[in-house]
């Protein structure tokens, strides 16, 4: 219990994940709707739209529409996702989006291979040239990523050492090309993580990396993710990706009943009542998060959207 | 982390948690064919109705049909819910049932004043009356409970230090009738609770009485239940009650959102994920879970019955 961190830093997720995955067409301007009011949230970082094939993900067709329809606040920081150069020069042509390059590898070669056709020897050597790229551009490049980091559905289970390894390699690569990562995300893909599992990873790779701060992604297809991210606050880890009520899933996934990330209103309840610091006011979270139940047309799995918070009760 | 258990035993609440808390009516026949089917699934007690007040509980007017109406498996125990004289004399004329008395105390004076009408005093002085009753039915009486142990809606945070009074009162009440009680259960009624109160109030009852077992009874209106649970394994509970597909809510809650006990498939395959046996058959139990959705006639919030099982993932 000593480690829990006094503040946490939420990276919002939602409006990315949960546009990308709905089925139905959502008007641009609902889309803008959201973002701009989880803007005055507190939240200070969204990622909003991903540069994508529309074939391949119709809801991101409107991407650039939906950078230029919203309302800036100069406090947060509006990002983006992309998968390939092409979406990356799309994503570079945007002024107000804050662009953040990513050192990426994956835990699960099957799952590399279906999604992106490479192995995992091709994904290290290719982040060679993601990182001369984005230093070409002038993007600063200040995370690492490991995919699939708990599991795998095409692969399976994930030896820790197997995470340990990978995130040698993505600090090597850092190293090589002199940049300096500020946390290296672990991404729960596919939901096989459990709190047992986070302590372990988080634990092995803290005790060889006292100094590398790490985030954690963590999707809820198995309702773990809250306790996941418990496991993951345990064990002094200070950043987290969520979902406003829960949006999204993982078209990756290979997997139709795939969850979208942790609850960002649950996670910012659950902070508030052990005291760790977000930042973020609860009450307008939870307006947001019913806005986001209006904007998609039907329930989203948040909790204290529907249970409220406990402030009210308190004198 | 050293104190997780091997094995945990889970008392399903399911169907009498659900029925009596749906809004529609459900055909007794339904209600029976979800308790056959949980009887099979290596669960061996599960409560299956509440003898109350049927103009108050209109779910439950027809409890008696519903445990004449199961066809028992002799390794399961079959337990009702009652909350006076009256209820538990229907209870003792059910030679089906496997009756367990409890002695009852409440963490809020303000929830007791509201839903029984009477203070803390009253609620502890009848206790001696009702363990008397119990003894002299042939009931064994070997459980404590505290309601609203972790907050309450009408009275707010709950201090541990009360927890612990309330838990030396109930011990106090079982040794001097000279009965042994096997376990105390806390409840979070109205979900309050946070992984790091379950850990303070466990771990102050653990340290005080190391010799008796706490089981931990986890509504999830605030999305915290299985966090909790987590919590809790981690500090040794072996004792749970939980809600297949997590059916229910609270009717005494005063709160439309309440939302079920912790859902008992997302229990279970988080314990198969962590190596603690249940001696519950996961994917049978799913099966439960997806026929309770269909006998209430709506999605109920489990995570589990949708996202899948890991095992099929594996070779």
């Amino acid at each position: 219990m000593s480690d829990l961190p006094k503040r946490i830093h939420i990276s919002e997720e939602g409006p990315r994940e949960g546009f990308q995955f709905e089925k139905g067409a959502i008007a641009t301007a609902r889309k803008v709707a959201l973002i701009d009011a989880l803007s005055h949230t507190g939240i200070d970082q969204i990622q909003i739209v991903s540069f994508v094939n529309p074939k391949a993900v119709p809801g991101m067709a409107d991407a650039e529409d939906v950078v230029h329809g919203i309302t800036p606040n100069t406090e947060v920081a509006y990002t983006a996702l992309w998968l390939n150069d092409k979406g990356f020069e799309r994503a570079l042509r945007e002024k107000r989006l804050t662009l953040k390059g990513t050192i990426q590898l994956a835990a699960s070669e099957k799952f590399l291979m279906r999604n992106q056709n490479r192995n995992l020897a091709q994904q290290l050597a290719g982040q060679h040239a993601i990182v001369d790229m984005y230093k070409a551009a002038g993007v600063p490049v200040e995370r690492g990523s490991i995919m699939a980091a708990f599991g795998c559905n095409f692969e399976g289970d994930v030896p820790v050492a197997r995470v340990v390894s990978l995130v040698g390699q993505i600090l090597d690569v850092a190293k090589e090309h002199g940049v300096k990562l500020t946390y290296i995300t672990l991404a729960d893909t596919m939901a096989w993580a459990t709190p047992l599992a986070i302590k372990r990873v988080v634990g092995a790779l803290r005790q060889r990396w006292p100094d590398v701060d790490f985030a954690l992604h963590l999707h809820d297809t198995r309702g773990m993710a809250i306790a996941n991210a418990y496991a993951g606050l345990e064990m002094g880890v200070t950043r987290f990706d969520s979902s406003v009520a829960g949006l999204g899933g993982c078209p990756f996934a290979g997997h139709k009943g795939a969850a979208g990330n942790v609850c960002t209103e649950d996670l910012v309840f659950m902070c508030n009542e052990i005291g760790i610091e977000t930042g973020i006011d609860l009450d307008a979270l939870i307006e947001c998060a019913k806005l986001a139940e209006d904007v998609v047309g039907h329930p989203l799995p948040g909790s204290v959207m529907k249970g409220g918070g406990l402030q009210q009760y308190r004198q």
